[in-house]
């Protein structure tokens, strides 16, 4: 993936020394005023300059007729006049030497007629200028630090918000604005907000790849419609993962009614909902199902908390119940609750005779009656249990300050000792308990099943920015052959495949029933015929494939069959004569294909054959090309693995080969992106351990000219 | 099912005139202190009486050596004196005609040794006299409208609690206690709160029908780790369906990880949790999977917001984002997101031309601007939608209390005309406006995702209601012939069954190869040869069944495998044969099953077959007996349904067939409950729609006299 062209930095934007208002407005109610208000009483620290022609002063600044009459430079303009005057102002601006503009009118590509025009005018400014627009019709932005209100959301009256290192984007202003309001329900810290709009100019990757830059930013939180640039969503995720940033993202769309209503908003076009999960899975970014686990994810992961190493998760509770509850939860999230050593166990008990030693471990309400009982028992499951992170519900404990102190006191001793593991607190406690607990990095959820959700979310993340870090995709094969330029016969698309790197089935081509009898004696029976024709995409469906020929005669038989089938059931098709192929090894059939996303470009898709994919739609994407870690998790994804491990006395497949075959498929798909439609190789079986994998059937379909 | 003999009311426990404290001290901040402190400060209506002998005043009260010496009647004591003296202590408020106990102390079966004689004796003595005892080891009970704080827990300290329609019932103390602060942070309305510790007497099943009788109870939320009492839980939530009671439960346990960590709490039996999942969508229990979700479920209950009639489900929102956000997780829950009709569509673009006329409907930001459009929109989505439920996003509108008032004017206007819809409110909102809005009838929620699981836990609730209403189970058939009393061939078995009303396959037991022959003759080729042997439980695992016999030569060979099979593999086994049966028509294979489970019985199992039970545990289970109607909700329950729709072009199978078999199976399980280990029919084939269902194979364990 070749970088894309770089674009002008975001900071004028973020960090301007000086602001214009166009279209200022001395009621702070209107659209015009009420920046200009914000940012009045907030306190920005720089000048302020209402621009509007008909007064002298505005909200008690003096007026400006336009930015050029300004006298001192200006980074930054917040535009509000009509969407007629925009372009206008804009080249103003651009004349004055501004190098950033927020444009909160509306009016533009949304409403369409006139306004698809002054939309691409405006995209024809930015590029030719440089000037960084953000929007039209969005709800703007706000550096917290700098006290910078560049918005008129209802959500930032009377500012209210606490400076910290999550910044969030979001293309719908109304879902930035609700997210504002939560923020400071919540009190949550942040750094930088910004709603994108109409994405003229500035859209979600050139935000995702300005925080990633940005020092004060340890999360990236965003809200997504729909991508529309490939390559530099790449990229800024790329470089997120690379600085350390954590990124968590909600994208709405999963259902058939939430992808309209996404549509009908967006105008734009979103690619398969499935393609995103690969795509997040594949850059380590965390996908939220909900407003709540959004903000809980972006808050444990912005506090000093360092990223646990491995899946290994204890439990530490104060009653049994929420012990289970937890216990529960942590399955459910693909935790590793594993049981304390036995040793350990006897050590609990010895020091707290009623406790639960296994895991979850259960203190009882004698903690109350015994602090110290704490700082023995995390000890002892940091240094015997080797978690990689501990929860702890503490129940009410934290509604008591000096109780909440002494804890804290102790397991900031501990923690010293232990400074790679994570610790998640869940308990009911006080601003000023809370406030204690986050000072010392000590992440506090109310409720205990978001506290195992959110170090799940870290458990996931620091796996996936693992996995990704080594995703270097190999390199194609000397010999590969280039896609076929027409359609092929399903023979002539494996020999493709097989020179992409992909084992396939050994089989000949016969025109006639001697050929397909002198074919079947040199493979060795039994084998299988197949109707060959470059014109039948799915065999099967019309009775093309017949299996388990022991003999000449039932070659013969089956020749008959096949040849009077395609006559009756497929007129139009040109016969080749017919496929005969060895009879695989028995194995686990899997389904691997290549598609065209309309977003994200060549895009490989995998799963379990069969009833999985069909009924359940279960199978896992990734953008190509890839290392075979990626395929990993491809593999680990898919809920019909528990096939490829071995059920019913089955051997377990081999699926390191798999994952090879998956691999070598996404490099063979990126290296010919231009020129293929898609793949299906249906099946590619998985044959036991340690005996790799077979395409039984391929079809290639060549890109259109 | 058979009512379980009554016991005497709990009413003394929760509305008594007057309280004795065993056990009073002077230190508030000790076990026997705490109760009597906490019923001064409240408020407690009664006179209350310190038992203590060593001193004349406790707290500022005249103290009482015993119960007996005080002048006045008692109705209940609370009981926190040392374990070994509790039975005494008891023993006098027995004699003094006191009704009811809450024994706070531990010390009994929870720590073994003499506590375990020292419950017996409590039990024993309960019985006895008719004293109703809640506890030992338990942290007490509350009833909120009488400023009764039994309890000890830290979590009342300071009342706190607004009378409300929820009863709360746990098994555990800890979990009690951390629900009470939760109840209070979050301003919900309590009414009683129990939490039943070791259960001497008083137990789960106990409270829930206490609180299904309790006229000030519309929400019955449970803790439980694990019933005792199948008769008696059964009834109680009987009773409560039958009240129009709603019970929500949270019952952990559902990992291995969470089993052994509940099973450690409590050293009870716990029966599978998949039996659970089964027992409460059979009585229209709602099982929450988190606290916050128990609590969510609990407040939409409570309120006076209509059950809805259906899954329909209008999502009306300020956000197209937020809107589609509310649409996928409305697909995950199984509700249906229909679009409004076409021409209400046009209306809906006539009133507001850039809104999003579908589903969810989308009115922007234009509803602050005109808060006209919201009665309009909702008025047209609730006649021309039809929808059963609306869940309504409003961002931020909440924190405005003008803007607040005015909306839920028209609201209300509307909903007076479609009084049996349920409506939903997302919306950001300060105490104040959500007391508004909870005034008028409307749940309100912070986050939209909780509010529509809240929606679709109302619409589950309301069909398990319905569904359960009706669901007697049909009569055991005449004819029908007991189980058999050892073990039998798997012909004998499909004959027992066939008696109980399930079809199954025609074939015969031939001793010999010439019987063999006959016998493919009678019923037809091709056939279907097995092992009969009623020592062999699973033929398949040998190689015992050989399919798709097409002629006599066939069958003598196959009768030559099988027999020369079970010499090698099955030396030890009987065998009496081979079965010869017809080869059933193709069809989608299921597995039926009944299982004797430790707390509830006989429980009847469905899986559709193969894979999807065995790897993913895809099972739904019922208690038995029961009416057709639970067979179609088990049905609907597994993800293997998908199967027996058609999928890969294949027919519909014969649903409803399917529904009757299970039935059938139900009503002869439990009218032999007693005589049967387990059942299995593996496969019953479902043939296509109106063809009926075949049990090709089955399997009865009789249970060891």
């Amino acid at each position: 993936m070749s970088a894309a062209p770089t674009r002008p930095s975001l900071t004028p934007l973020f960090e301007p020394r000086a602001i214009a208002v166009y279209g200022a407005s001395s009621d702070p109610t209107k659209i015009g005023g009420r920046p200009l208000d914000f940012l009045k009483s907030s306190g920005f620290d720089g000048p302020l300059y209402p621009i509007n022609p008909k007064s002298a002063q505005i909200q008690g600044l003096p007026s400006f007729p336009t930015v050029s009459a300004v006298p001192g430079p200006v980074d930054l303009a917040i535009v509000a006049v009509p969407a007629p005057g925009v372009l206008g102002a804009l080249e103003d601006c651009v004349a004055k030497g501004v190098r950033g503009a927020v444009v909160l009118s509306s009016g533009f590509a949304e409403v369409g007629g006139d306004g698809v025009q002054w939309q691409a005018g405006i995209t024809a400014l930015a590029r030719r200028s440089g000037l960084r627009v953000v929007g039209p019709n969005c709800m703007g932005l706000i550096n917290v630090r700098r006290r910078l209100l560049g918005t008129f959301t209802p959500s930032a009256a009377g500012f209210g918000l606490v400076p910290g290192r999550i910044s969030l984007v979001s293309q719908s202003g109304a879902f930035g604005g609700y997210c504002l309001s939560l923020i400071r329900q919540r009190g949550l810290g942040l750094n930088l907000w910004v709603t994108t709009g109409n994405q003229s100019d500035v859209d979600f990757a050139d935000c995702v790849d300005h925080f990633a830059r940005d020092d004060g930013t340890q999360v990236i939180v965003g809200y997504l419609e729909a991508a529309t640039d490939r390559q530099r969503l790449f990229d800024a995720l790329a470089l997120a993962r690379e600085n350390g940033k954590r990124v968590v993202v909600m994208k709405v769309g999963r259902s058939e009614a939430g992808a309209q209503a996404a549509a009908s908003h967006t105008a734009s076009l979103a690619g398969s909902d499935a393609v995103y999960d690969g795509v997040f899975r594949q850059f380590g970014v965390l996908r939220a199902r909900s407003i709540d686990e959004l903000f809980d994810v972006a808050y444990a992961a912005s506090q000093p908390v360092p990223v646990p190493q491995g899946r290994r998760t204890g439990l530490l509770t104060v009653s049994g119940g929420v012990g289970a509850l937890m216990a529960d939860v942590a399955d459910d999230c693909a935790l590793d609750v594993a049981p304390m050593p036995e040793d350990a166990q006897r050590k609990l008990k010895a020091i707290l005779p009623f406790c639960g030693p296994r895991n979850p471990v259960d203190m009882t309400a004698q903690l109350v009656n015994d602090l110290s009982l704490f700082e023995r028992n995390f000890e002892l499951m940091l240094e015997a249990g080797r978690y990689d992170v501990i929860v702890a519900f503490l129940s009410s404990v934290g509604q008591v300050v000096e109780l909440s102190s002494k804890l804290l006191e102790q397991l900031k001793k501990v923690l010293q000792r232990f400074p790679d593991r994570a610790v998640i607190v869940s308990a009911l406690a006080s601003p000023e308990v809370r406030k204690l607990f986050e000072t010392a990095g000590v992440v506090l959820f109310d409720e205990p099943t978001r506290a195992v959700r959110a170090a799940a979310a870290l458990v996931h993340y620091g796996e996936q920015a693992r996995a990704g870090a080594r995703q270097s995709p190999p390199t194609l094969p000397a010999g590969a052959l280039p896609p076929p330029a027409r359609a092929v016969n399903e023979v002539e698309a494996k020999a493709v495949l097989a020179s992409a790197g992909i084992a396939v089935v050994r089989e000949r081509v016969a025109a006639d029933e001697a050929a397909a009898l002198r074919a079947a004696r040199e493979l060795g029976y039994p084998v299988v015929l197949k109707i060959a024709s470059a014109d039948i995409a799915h065999k099967s469906e019309i009775g093309g494939v017949i299996v388990g020929l022991a003999d000449e005669a039932q070659v013969r038989e089956a020749y008959a069959t096949l040849m009077e089938r395609a006559r009756t059931r497929a007129p139009r098709a040109r016969l080749e004569g017919v496929v005969v192929a060895q009879m695989a090894g028995k194995g686990v059939e899997t389904i691997l294909g290549v598609a065209r996303d309309p977003v994200f470009g060549a895009v490989v898709m995998f799963g379990v054959g069969g009833i999985f994919v069909e009924a359940f739609k279960d199978v896992a994407f990734r953008v190509a090309p890839f290392g075979v870690e990626q395929a990993r998790a491809m593999i680990a994804e898919v809920k019909g693995r528990v096939l490829l491990a071995g059920v019913r006395g089955q051997p377990a497949a081999d699926e390191e080969a798999l994952a090879q075959a998956i691999t070598a498929l996404s490099v063979y798909a990126a290296a010919h992106a231009e020129a293929i439609e898609s793949i299906d190789i249906n099946p590619l079986v998985v044959l036991p351990k340690g005996r790799g994998v077979l395409a039984l059937d391929a079809l290639i379909v060549p890109r259109a000219g």
